[in-house]
């Protein structure tokens, strides 16, 4: 683990090198860790997360912690691959030693869950927000890899868990119009709000996606926004009855009281689900092996010849307007 | 490549593919990368530059990008691999198209100097300052990493290059004592203000190391704390000839003529030379082979039994007393 101060190596060792367990980690002894590939091909993916951007200055820190793992495990998820490890560069304002530790268990916790250790990384002093950078390493056979662009017409559009909480835990957590108007129910209150600070990677399910998907990805920056990528990626179009887009008991019952429309559901961000696409004839293999992995997966929809962005029909078959399709932290 | 936003997306795709040249980058098309590993082990070091910490506000574009990538190639150099490819974090303030511009350019041409492309990265929105997070990939044969903690007693301590040079220039750019001391010497003022910039790393000297070092690692927080690490991950403690240590002219002018003191150099930061130790009987190879590579080695002392910080002696044989050993950012 590179490390530029004492101070800096003595943190390091208190709480992260009871996290690195992987034999090629050294320990965070040294300046570099070792990946073993034995065979498979390994899939890289890095996302930053930001103070006051994409969490919040006074959330906790063991969820800062798993927000900044889970986001990449997401990505790795999506791809049809095993997580395999990763790599952490903190941007601290200070060594505070209280939140440094409960960031580490957290953090700890996490990659022992999703079988992901700390290989390596960097702390470095920012005078700026903190900055949580972490590329994630998986594993997959030879060639494997899903891509974005391989969805064609007649495959089935799939997507994992519900759609939308965390776009309405962010406005509780900010005190928008949803926590005035979930004001008596604390406790759908708190489910958004940990959609928000603590996504779900469906890492069960990547061995399915990998073995029957066409085309995949994670949703991330809203699922209007992300499927216009996947279709463009593709050179195709897709047509969504919105009603089937899976959605919370407290999202629904926000949505039919009128506090928040559909848009805000499917052009929020941080779902952190799976979006992909699949063959007919794999339809029930992949549905089944699902099911076996724990998954919750909806078919929302059709991918149709076209280059066109996805369009979004409502339950009378007349499509919906979307103003916005993605969350934009720009 | 990750991103946020379809502003983001058009930068990423206007700056950043043109670099990523690799088959396993997907053209930055994907949420993830590919990293083939043929049967090597794969290498990963990463670390983060944020401005006004590792880097200065006004420094160019291009630097910054350089500094960036090399402080990682530094790192792969030193244990002896060869670079396979990075990926990229960049926290900015603004999609600022010049700056970025000029960013992209520096870094596509030090990729290519360096072969070693991009293959993916994410891009996010900061209030903050600028940083910079790089994780670097290296490939060398299974098992052959050269570690910190193989130094052994009568093993010969090694360092490429000259040092303290990037001290010095930190010292100029932030308009401190060396800077006046120089007023009439612009050509001494840019070359030490460009090793501060734009670091040097020893990639040519890689297979060197690999096939004759010891132990090993990249000076980058000071030749004296850098040693006292590799002498604590040892077991072992070194005695160092300081009047060996090389020092290019300007430094060795301004250490003649007391502007700066020994400290300054060998505790200085952002040297980015590789340190290692190289057994007696292998110290002719190594030098044959450096010389080969184009890489300037120099022998400074010699590892000891001990668990004493390394001592570095004057000309007269006499310790030099240490303050401080090591460049801090906190």
């Amino acid at each position: 683990m590179a490390s530029g101060a004492s101070g800096e190596d003595s943190l390091i060792a208190r709480y992260f090198k009871p996290i690195a367990t992987d034999a090629g980690a050294f320990a965070l002894d040294d300046d570099a860790a070792v990946l073993k590939a034995h065979g498979d091909d390994i899939v890289v993916t890095t996302d930053a997360i930001v103070e006051g951007v994409h969490f919040l200055p006074d959330d906790p820190p063991d969820t800062i912690a798993r927000k900044a793992l889970r986001v990449n495990l997401s990505d790795v998820a999506a791809k049809g691959a095993r997580p395999a490890g990763f790599v952490l560069t903190l941007a601290l304002r200070s060594g505070d030693e209280a939140w440094l530790a409960a960031f580490a268990k957290g953090l700890g916790e996490d990659a022992e869950t999703f079988d992901c250790p700390l290989l390596g990384g960097d702390t470095v002093s920012t005078p700026g927000p903190l900055t949580i950078s972490i590329t994630v390493f998986g594993r997959l056979p030879e060639g494997k890899i899903v891509h974005r662009s391989g969805a064609k017409p007649g495959d089935r559009v799939m997507v994992t868990g519900t759609i939308g909480d965390a776009a309405l835990g962010l406005d509780i957590l900010t005190g928008g119009p949803v926590a005035a108007a979930l004001s008596g129910d604390p406790t759908a209150k708190e489910l958004l709000a940990s959609r928000y600070r603590v996504p779900q990677p469906r890492n069960d399910l990547a061995d399915a996606v990998r073995s029957y998907a066409s085309a995949s990805m994670d949703v991330s920056d809203g699922l209007a926004g992300d499927l216009t990528k996947l279709c463009a990626a593709s050179g195709v179009s897709a047509t969504i009855d919105a009603p089937l887009v899976p959605m919370s008991v407290a999202a629904a019952g926000l949505l039919g009281r009128g506090v928040v429309g559909l848009e805000k559901l499917i052009a929020g961000g941080d779902d952190y689900e799976i979006l992909c696409t699949v063959p007919q004839a794999q339809l029930t293999a992949f549905t089944q092996a699902a099911g076996r992995a724990g998954v919750a997966v909806t078919e929302i929809g059709v991918i149709v010849v076209g280059g066109d962005a996805p369009r979004f029909m409502d339950a009378n078959g007349s499509e919906i307007v979307l103003t916005r399709r993605s969350y934009s932290h720009f």
